[in-house]
């Protein structure tokens, strides 16, 4: 058996397209755009349309979509509801086809629109994505979002924890530094992640803002056994 | 007392220039350039202009300069030396003014140059430069030169242990993210910092070309109290 390699990607200035056109690139955002993928697909929706621009998904509202758009954790004015996980109910998803647009999470998907196929992994839906991933047969890259271009250690953690699964499913081999940091990181957050993260930069900034009620729901490790992937440009429940 | 902010940078692709023109900017790539750069002032060198162009190295070649000058760790055919460390002799440096030329270290230089000081770090002089820096009542950002824009290992673990330094002074304060994940991997790599680095991508890059005898050496804590720091287009030791 040819090990596949597995990679991590800290921030979106650190991305190198060209390497990755074989490879499969989970997207990684978990305070909060990615999480909040995973609990829509859990709570039913049918598909996303990811938009990095926000003037596009205003667009979309106006022909009638439901569109969950944020810039900075604040719900932009014309749209349904935010990037908080808890916005997207059961209620208010199931069976629907959401247009969404936030500051970090949906920029990298359009950045990695030449992989080889995009998925969305969190905590939420670590051992399906994990084991579905080690099916593929493919290279990995893990591409954290982090925030405006900068490192942050909550997408860091949860790559850590997804590559500590792909290494230990022996399919996967790694040389890459960010890796293996990610990894060590993961084991010292592990034991209590709550506590690990109270200390990030993103619970700060999301504390100010009062947005951080989401944020243990967030570090649920399996809430879900959804993989988003994206397939024709929506962001797909693997299964359909 | 006003705390003074602390933040690091992992990689060319994440730094912020803007950010910079009122801090303290260091230069970290501890295998091999800022451990070079630190052991020529220990051993006599009285000046080092380091030059991002490998070109502009070889005209001052024809100038007559002493030239040290390495891509991917192989000496370039008309420069003196590369950049191993024990390549800085006292018999070869002492007195001299080095041209200098690297893979990654004198890029991000280069690329710091707005900022109020440039200082360079390593392992090497990690007491001698703490000690300068919470002196001097500005912001600091520690530089970490990685390999070809990713991150490494290494040059985060040094960028830790300044960090955990800086800390420990009371006159700094973080909210940095990478500085927190920088620190925490220093205190799993401190116990046995050789046995760590063994696991770093550098290591085996410089392993496979027989260029890793002085890994160890760049690991050595305090060897010197010299602080490179830039002053009109030169380094040079920062008491003179």
């Amino acid at each position: 058996m040819v090990k596949r390699k597995l990679e991590t990607c800290f921030a979106p200035g650190l991305y190198r397209p060209e390497e990755h056109t074989n490879s499969i690139v989970v997207i990684i955002d978990i305070l909060r755009a990615s999480s909040a993928i995973c609990t829509a697909f859990a709570n039913g929706a049918v598909a996303i349309l990811p938009v990095a621009d926000a003037g596009e998904a205003k667009e979309y509202k106006s022909k009638g979509y439901l569109v969950a758009a944020e810039r900075d954790g604040f719900v932009l004015d014309f749209a349904d509801f935010g990037n908080s996980p808890f916005n997207f109910t059961r209620e208010k998803v199931e069976g629907k086809t959401i247009v969404y647009s936030t500051t970090n999470g949906t920029g990298i998907i359009d950045q990695a629109s030449s992989a080889y196929r995009i998925a969305v992994g969190s905590f939420l839906n670590l051992t399906s994505l994990t084991r579905w991933i080690t099916r593929q047969e493919r290279d990995v890259l893990l591409f954290c979002a982090g925030w405006k271009n900068r490192f942050n250690l909550e997408d860091t953690v949860c790559a850590g924890a997804i590559s500590a699964k792909l290494m230990e499913s022996g399919y996967f081999t790694t040389i890459c530094d960010s890796t293996l940091a990610a990894m060590d990181l993961w084991s010292l957050a592990s034991g209590d992640l709550a506590a690990y993260i109270e200390k990030v930069a993103q619970r700060t900034r999301l504390r100010d803002k009062k947005l951080d009620d989401c944020i243990g729901f967030c570090l649920t490790i399996d809430f879900t056994d959804k993989i988003p992937v994206m397939k024709n440009g929506f962001l797909v429940d693997n299964i359909l």
